[in-house]
């Protein structure tokens, strides 16, 4: 059956070469963290060439991404958010992270990570890391306002998640979605006006 | 040694005793949850009068915050943050978060329990239960506000622990407490406006 889904000219064993670069991602960022990785390591611990990591996969955010089953690629993701008005930014990335978080294929996978991250240091650098590179820094960059201002307003997100979907504290974790948008966003808002 | 820290007429063993009390607590609560314990069944499982129980504890909520060596009972301290004008709740509130998280020593037993919060569903609702109604409960009553509004607030101090001290994403894990009130307050204090 995966036959028919083959390009043609593709070469054989193709579909696992993709999923053995994804598994020596995943180690490679495990014991050297996001900044330390390079796309030639992930190479040498797949046992190919550097050019076809490239081919499979655009940057290193896109491996990380793709190795974390992350829902969705910050870089990708990000320009959309920040876009549009200024004077709607806390919303628009209020209902960005309801949104996707709704949907437990995207959030699960997250949540994962998170556990892996609360019980191990290594995993808590990798994270770390990934964090402040693709999303953090881009974010407080690209807004020109002071880096622990957009970690405050993370903070409140993910503390957000973690009690409707993890602690699973009622009321929250039954809000409706545009509730948590009305008393979210203004806070947001006021973060990220800097 | 521990013979002279003894009271006067106090049995041998006391000593112990609480220590086993405490023991057996942390086994019910693991087990039947915050809300489903009980004096009776701590003292069951210890193999103790439940007048004992009460003789070393005068709660509930007192046993769980010593079971868990959590750094201070929201029955004690809760009245104190929520005495004062209302309209510096929001700066009482963050301030006394933050102190008492900067002493390690009553930071790292909270961590711990979060750590094994995070990886194990029965742990979950324990503290999803003594939050609830030691903790956010209380205060929601004594402010008079909707319920949610308090666990949003309690969700951006959750955040910000976990950015500063697990997380450690600079520039908030290093950051001035001072400067973490100010940017925290005015939001703490618009949640809890109601």
């Amino acid at each position: 059956m995966p036959e028919k889904r083959r390009r043609p000219g593709r070469r054989p064993g193709a579909a696992d070469t993709r999923g053995e670069i994804l598994t020596a991602a995943r180690r490679v960022f495990a014991e050297k963290g996001f900044d330390k990785a390079t796309i030639r390591g992930i190479a040498r611990e797949a046992s190919v060439d550097p050019a076809l990591v490239h081919h499979y996969f655009d940057t290193k955010d896109g491996i990380f991404v793709e190795a974390m089953q992350l829902p969705m690629d910050p870089a990708v993701a990000l320009p959309t958010i920040l876009a549009g008005p200024r004077e709607e930014i806390g919303e628009r990335l209020v209902r960005f992270v309801l949104t996707l978080t709704s949907d437990p294929q995207a959030r699960e996978p997250v949540v994962a990570l998170l556990r892996t991250a609360m019980a191990n240091d290594q995993a808590v650098a990798m994270i770390r890391e990934f964090l402040t590179q693709a999303v953090l820094g881009r974010v407080a960059e690209a807004l020109g306002i002071p880096p622990i201002r957009l970690e405050v307003a993370f903070a409140q997100m993910f503390g957000v998640i973690m009690m409707r979907y993890i602690l699973k504290l009622e009321p929250i974790a039954s809000a409706d979605l545009e509730e948590l948008v009305e008393i979210l966003a203004p806070t947001i808002q006021r973060y990220l006006e800097g």
